[in-house]
């Protein structure tokens, strides 16, 4: 396997050509591939490089407007209300960001709500600028239907994942990114690839009864949510703040039969912005306590924090470039010429 | 065993009598009997009159203030700050509960931050008013350090509860509340005693190696999070939010070993409220969209709804009562009498 080595500006550079390509504005284009390559530079392998297929084939489909001009309002001191007009969420985000900081800051908290937008990308990079600039942030995101509520058939929630950022003392933020569902869609089908079977509590059939057998799951079936009873209360949640909060859809709404290709679900994102100085009076103790409880965590063993991978992934990227499979980068660029058909 | 069956507010004018007696001002004394009767009566047992011994016991012991008069502070126009002057959480939310709900209406969304604070409740009963009043609510509080970080031997989290609550258009709210551990305390206890194995993934035992033995987990081992790494994500979140945001103790720092007898561990709760009308426009489409959801996933089989359970409790407790065991209330009455012995 030959491989390339692209420094990241160079790689958000070429994916921004290849959106273009597709039917991206500028702005659009330059959010999407900064989230994608910054995501294949952290070893986020699932949400890097592997998704530029899917944004072009739902660009080709029609089913996403790449030129969306997302519409802001500011619906209360503390609420910033996004309409993405059937365009992307990353650039939906973009455009409200500064406000909901500034009202973060100056409520102590403030909540971000997006509607009729598509996302496709990694959500802790969502979050991890706010903690890079001394605020936490929590956010959610629904998907398409997939998950099942325990005891039922019908697939009603998406794999819903919830997202949490905040500073630290000694180094740079503390995050988290997690799926609702037991497993990724994607894990799915890769284990189904490999003939291997799942974890039980990962997945039922399309009878409703539980299975091991990721074939069950993809045919008819259905993941479940993870941790039982916890994590179906979590995924539901994830519904009501990204679909009933900002007047979008369930996941159990959207509907891309008309457009074939289509791989990015129309629904919503939430995000919650709170500045700790409002509740700790400064940020130096806020994050020196969160410096301390992560201490305390080190000091009992050969624990991992979570996606504390990426820094060492940007480490080597930084001095060595993001490694890249030549064949796979070249489909990629390949996709800037319309005609051409889309790599799976 | 003989049962009494009494009135909800039969049962908390007895049990504010008991903890009056043990040296609560009457406003707490009548704020924890609410809670505690009310999660009695909704078939919470583990936070009903099981939780009278422990109050007294920890008021006893002088670890916790049982007059304290929580301060108020307006810390920005979406933040509250409650320091509980090492008094009851109970007591402190509902001196800040109006302004809340007024910054919460104003803003879009507020935050409440409880420190020096000391919670033996359900959490349940804290967020379920707001979504009553039309409100969203989502609450997490700390506790005492009985869960290790998967890899650990050292307990460092909190049972780490999260409660959720949201209003609906056909019903009463729709809440949640789980702790973040595997299991209750309690219930391992419980197992112990019954001689039961409990679920792999429950917890570890003085090594830090995984056990299903109730006994080894208590002897030295710790309980982990529910669901791994994501559970272990969320623990976390759960100490940063009610330690290092608010400015008050981590689970881990709470030491309570010179005031023997002593329940409640002193740490602190955050909680969000948000204005659905910010979001969606008018609480009549979110309740919809909400009820929606629901029916939704009513429609696919035979599920359970979180918490919905308190439903039927209520209507029973409304009727007839809330039935109780003889002896048990007859021995939370005598704890009226302080130079009784407190019964385990």
């Amino acid at each position: 396997m030959t491989k390339r080595h692209l420094a990241l500006d160079d790689m958000i550079v070429a994916l921004g050509e290849v959106l273009r390509a597709n039917g991206c504005s500028h702005d659009v284009a330059q959010a999407l591939a900064t989230n994608c390559a910054s995501a294949e530079r952290d070893g986020s392998k699932s949400h890097g490089l592997f998704r530029m297929a899917g944004y072009v084939s739902t660009l080709r489909s029609g089913w996403v407007d790449g030129h969306a001009r997302p519409v802001v309002e500011d619906a209360a001191p503390g609420f910033v209300r996004v309409d993405a007009q059937n365009g992307f969420t990353l650039p939906a985000h973009d455009a409200a960001r500064a406000l909901v900081e500034e009202k973060a800051r100056q409520n102590g908290i403030a909540a971000l709500a997006i509607r009729n937008s598509h996302h496709l990308g990694a959500l802790y990079l969502d979050v991890e600028p706010y903690a890079e600039k001394g605020l936490i942030a929590l956010s959610v995101i629904n998907s398409m239907a997939v998950v099942v509520h325990p005891g039922s058939t019908k697939p009603v929630y998406g794999t819903n994942p919830i997202a949490f950022a905040t500073p630290r003392a000694e180094a740079g933020p503390l995050l988290f990114d997690f799926a609702t569902s037991a497993m990724a869609h994607g894990d799915v089908q890769v284990a189904a690839q490999q003939g291997r079977q799942l974890l039980p509590g990962t997945g039922v059939d399309a009878e409703g009864q539980p299975t091991q057998d990721p074939n069950a799951i993809l045919s008819g079936g259905a993941l479940l949510p993870f941790g039982g009873h916890k994590g179906m209360a979590l995924a539901m949640m994830v519904e009501i703040l990204c679909a009933a909060l900002v007047g979008g859809q369930f996941s159990y709404e959207v509907d891309w039969s008309e457009h074939p290709g289509a791989h990015t679900p129309r629904t919503g994102q939430t995000l919650i912005v709170i500045d700790p100085t409002a509740g700790a009076g400064s940020l130096a103790p806020f994050a020196a306590r969160v410096e301390a409880l992560i201490q305390e965590v080190l000091s009992g063993g050969p624990v991992r924090l979570p996606s504390e991978e990426r820094y060492p992934a940007r480490e080597i990227a930084a001095k060595e470039g993001i490694a890249v499979d030549a064949a796979q980068w070249d489909a990629i660029l390949a996709l800037k010429a319309p005609a051409e058909a889309v790599q799976a």
